[in-house]
């Protein structure tokens, strides 16, 4: 729908998450979450929320960029776009119109993991949004005109996300650098040639492939209970024949790490240099016990406000960066992700860049020696856990937690023993995870530079400075 | 087969044809290659060589590891071994041992883009092998008990290669980061942790998939005669009934390239730091007419031989590496490769290794600007040619020119044509492929240095070191 304002989470990492540095969970104590599955094997999630009269109402389903056949990068995203075509008894944006007239809101994401569409409106709209909802998740029709129409509005996102920014198109050549084997390294939004060659055929064997109840999770948060849920979903969701259980998710693994990578993109549309860092880590699915909540911990002590490790010696002390931080992105059904990043002031060049990279480096390798301090810890567990709190305002925000942990692996009783969990981390294990994933090898770094035009008619030593820091 | 010592080509550049530089074409006038094609779609090619009553008979198949489904990495080349298991009528090693009983030599190897299985033997035993082959092409038995033990020897053949190799590694790693999107990213031995999970059905389903005569070229050299051979293709080959016709091989291409990649191993058991750099570059199937023949000639003005542009600035004139030089690889379906190595002097350290970069970055930089000389192309273009010449000689690497050519897309005529299209070439050509090759953003840079074991109990300085030259 190109009236929509879609957004995405590019690998989480780029997310709302990035912005308070932690994978977040909500605790579920009094929140009483409720779940039941399906005869049909739809599972559902109800996480009342009784302040008014609504509803969010969410679909996820368990595919994304990661599970799209080799050639057909974008297809997910792709036929995510299309669902808001028409199906047999529904004309194109009709579905959207009817949710806006009824003063709701509805829009969708895709991640390598997952497509979500969801819609929040009054409680008493819910019968009308799951029953169109329930409709396109098995009538979608599209035809060659949709699939034309709609391939224009996704390169174009393409272009403008990617395409036409330098960070977009460095972030991109990172993540295909640090992933030798698995689909995370391809782009969710799928790379552009391959894009343009998606047809009707690809559309339609992805949805029939993984468009079915029992690969979807119907949440619903807001003033409703389980009690009152389950009529509705068995009326709109539970009537719908399944074409059988849902496979297991096996995408090819990584291998161990065996080298530090590095990628530098030079533009001439940068003003700035700039520097990130990214190492696979352990995703809470795939972690062992405690890694991934040590990571959250070490990422928030590491680069996760003013008070972190990095604005502190970066922006405060040595004053050589105008930024810097980090993030943690352990949902995900395979692999997480910590990176780190951080700008000198507007106006520096290599030398400074050099200065910034050498002091994250300090930094990076003081907690790998010293582990960190039992304040520094408990401030992270005490903004972390608040984290929670501050989240059960908003409702859906805390339903995506749910539908995001769901489709990576997690289970609600993970959510709901997360903080149990952070609070039993000791400074000990925050070191630990900091030994064994900040770990060069596992790393790709990005340099976004500037870069004059014509820089090939340059003397011999400039040409060669692209590829250095 | 342990017993069998195989070559295989790594992607072609570390092969064979890495040693002159160039990618290896033979003139045929005078040797009258004849081809002919068979009612089942299987063609074959004719290449007389009597000088002696000897024949080498090769079975190509247009699979290689770039073919593999996704997580399946290595089945390819498994395969190639588990085909010297047995058939129906021929007991497990027997084909091999028959081959050595009446004198002959045979082996196979496996390449992203092929599969290919040879004999070397007396003419009068032609028609025992092209009965052993065409059995094996579609009566192969594999038990479990072959699927395992071949494992082993196939994992072994990978620790050696690759795990237990500092180059072997980084080179793994260099071409996973030089492919985004690609396959030729994997390695044709396959990932170990995939190599491990192959079993009986997936190579299975490989075999049935790809090994058929459609998808086959026959290719005899030696003392024979189209006239002669035709009877005995038919006679084994002819009878093998067809799936269909071969489909088309498409692969995930790649995006253009957009940074500057860098890849850096540490390892304990290097001792002298050493560089290498590969760009991605035309193939002879897909480049513009005379791209691919003046990379061939760029690369051997650059870096073949004693007096070749690299080795003349950094070994000679400025002493500053014991050996430098680069090859180009265009023999490939969809993508071809060009690289330039160097290595200081024994002892070196970082400082010394960053010399050579920028003396190989200078080298590089000055035929962008200046071109090349009317004599250093002479020489190259007659370097070239009469390689062709000496491969007359060579019945062997003869037959393999074909093999390659025909399952990477060329034709018999393109490798005919060959000298006359090197002829024709200019400095003006050569130049213009530098500027569009030798681009920093369509490379990546691999860096292999010592490092002391315990690098994370040294100084903060030392780890970030790892990841800079």
């Amino acid at each position: 729908m190109i009236s929509n304002i879609r957004f995405r989470f590019w690998g989480l990492a780029l997310g709302l998450l990035a912005l308070i540095g932690a994978t977040q969970h909500i605790h579920a104590a009094g929140s009483k979450v409720e779940t039941f599955t399906m005869d049909n094997g739809m599972e559902v999630v109800v996480i009342p929320d009784h302040r008014a009269p609504v509803v969010t109402h969410m679909v996820w389903y368990r595919v994304g960029s990661a599970d799209e056949p080799p050639g057909e990068s974008g297809v997910a995203h792709y036929l995510e776009h299309l669902m808001f075509k028409g199906t047999k008894t529904v004309a194109p944006g009709e579905f959207s119109r009817t949710v806006k007239r009824n003063g709701g809101q509805d829009n969708a994401f895709t991640s390598a993991d997952y497509t979500a569409y969801f819609q929040r409106i009054a409680k008493d709209r819910l019968d009308l949004v799951m029953k169109l909802e329930a409709d396109r998740m098995t009538n979608l029709q599209v035809g060659q005109r949709d699939i034309e129409t709609e391939r224009d509005v996704v390169t174009e996102e393409r272009r403008t996300r990617i395409d036409n920014s330098p960070s977009g198109r460095l972030m991109e050549q990172v993540r295909a650098a640090l992933y030798v084997n698995h689909p995370y390294g391809d782009p969710v939004i799928g790379w552009m040639h391959e894009i343009k060659q998606l047809d009707l055929e690809a559309v339609q064997a992805f949805y029939k492939r993984f468009y079915d109840p029992a690969n979807a999770i119907l949440i619903v948060a807001g003033d409703i209970t389980a009690k009152e849920l389950r009529p509705l979903a068995e009326k709109h969701y539970g009537v719908i024949p399944s074409k059988g259980p849902a496979k297991p998710r096996v995408r090819p693994l990584e291998p161990e790490p065996q080298a530090a990578r590095r990628v530098t993109l030079s533009d001439p549309n940068v003003p700035t240099p700039s520097f990130r860092r990214i190492y696979t880590a352990a995703s809470y699915s795939r972690a062992e016990p405690g890694e991934a909540e040590a990571l959250d911990l070490l990422s928030h002590i590491l680069g996760t406000g003013t008070t972190s490790r990095l604005y502190q010696s970066l922006v405060v002390e040595q004053k050589i960066a105008s930024y810097a931080g980090s993030w943690y992105s352990g949902d995900a059904l395979d692999i997480g992700d910590l990176g780190v990043y951080a700008g000198p002031q507007p106006g520096s060049g290599k030398a400074e860049i050099a200065k910034v990279e050498a002091a994250i480096d300090a930094v990076i390798q003081e907690i790998i020696e010293k582990g960190v301090t039992a304040e520094e810890l408990a401030r992270a567990k005490n903004s972390l856990l608040s984290a929670v709190v501050y989240l059960k305002d908003n409702q859906m925000r805390r339903a995506r937690i749910y539908g995001v942990a769901l489709t990576t692996g997690q289970t609600v009783r993970d959510i709901e023993e997360w903080p149990s969990r952070i609070e039993a981390i000791t400074a000990k294990q925050v070191q630990e995870a900091a030994q064994k994933f900040l770990q060069i090898r596992r790393s790709v770094t990005g340099l976004l530079l500037p870069e004059a035009p014509q820089q090939r008619a340059k003397a011999p030593g400039a040409s060669k400075d692209e590829n250095k820091s």
